[in-house]
């Protein structure tokens, strides 16, 4: 058992390549991914943030078609992931829509590929998960990942993945399955 | 400090919806993400398995353009990742390929949502892989999966990611991280 638990993938504010602070594309491998771990992993919702309401329209598109067009009917499985999709404007509105639900604020863990101050390892936010009725939302980076300003706003922030020592890029797809794994999964 | 690592996305033979064996079509995402998987937990090459030459030179320009070409300089994360792809025709000569390298044939592992008999456990991989000295080949099905036929010629197969008890429809790129960080991970 564990409390319920959010995840919300963030088009802004996040890094570019040069470290200058970007909106960036949704990208639709995303949606249907992180909605097939999140229902793996129990996760409730997951959130597609971004202030771009173009963007956020196609994404409410894709998940229609998928949840209540003729998509549903074809492939179930994939009706059951994207229906967990929430659009929302920035981290803001995120974090209401979870207050407005539960009652209570969640408690925010930003994630991050560079090791930070206020760092939590996955042990004991794992233990803290098993111990808590209150709702969390994790947040993850697109593009070169989280800003300093929403790392700050965080709670704590997760240790990184450490993998081989000279190679932290791992897809945001990628990073998001081992987050809920090492947090939530049984084995 | 583990063996020589490999892993094989198989394109045929694998199941589709219906249980019929089918060649399926490789997905662009899946060439990028299994490189940076594979290259975060120090795999040594990652096989896009098929029998559709097409296919095979689709995925060879791709790996060429972004580890030779001028992709390799515009983002060079990409390339340390998608220069560990190789191309094979079957899972012999994806076999042949690593006995070639290594002197003896790799220990064939491979992957399902379904529990079959000859299980192993995550643990028990993990810990064999740590004394070990022997390349092993991980297998991971693309479509409905892989068939019987090759989970029999296997030595051994992956107990399935259990998470939500009437979920088990991971993507395939989610799979491949959860079950390298399982097995290789440090945390």
């Amino acid at each position: 058992m564990h409390p319920p638990v959010y995840i919300a993938l963030i088009h802004y504010p996040v890094l570019n390549k040069r470290g200058d602070v970007v909106t960036t594309s949704i990208t639709n491998f995303d949606l249907h991914d992180l909605g097939r771990t999140a229902k793996t992993y129990g996760v409730l919702s997951y959130f597609i943030v971004t202030p771009n309401l173009a963007q956020q329209n196609m994404a409410r598109f894709i998940r229609d078609h998928w949840s209540e067009g003729p998509g549903g009917e074809y492939n179930p499985s994939r009706k059951q992931a994207v229906e967990l999709m929430k659009m929302t404007t920035d981290l803001a509105e995120t974090r209401l829509t979870i207050q407005n639900i539960h009652g209570n604020p969640a408690k925010l863990v930003a994630t991050s590929a560079r090791k930070s101050k206020n760092n939590i390892s996955f042990n004991r936010l794992r233990e803290e998960l098993r111990g808590s009725k209150n709702p969390y939302l994790i947040l993850f980076g697109t593009g070169w990942g989280l800003t300093d300003e929403v790392l700050a706003e965080a709670d704590a922030v997760l240790e990184p993945i450490k993998g081989s020592p000279d190679y932290n890029h791992l897809p945001v797809r990628s990073a998001v399955a081992i987050v809920l794994d090492r947090l939530l999964g049984e084995w």
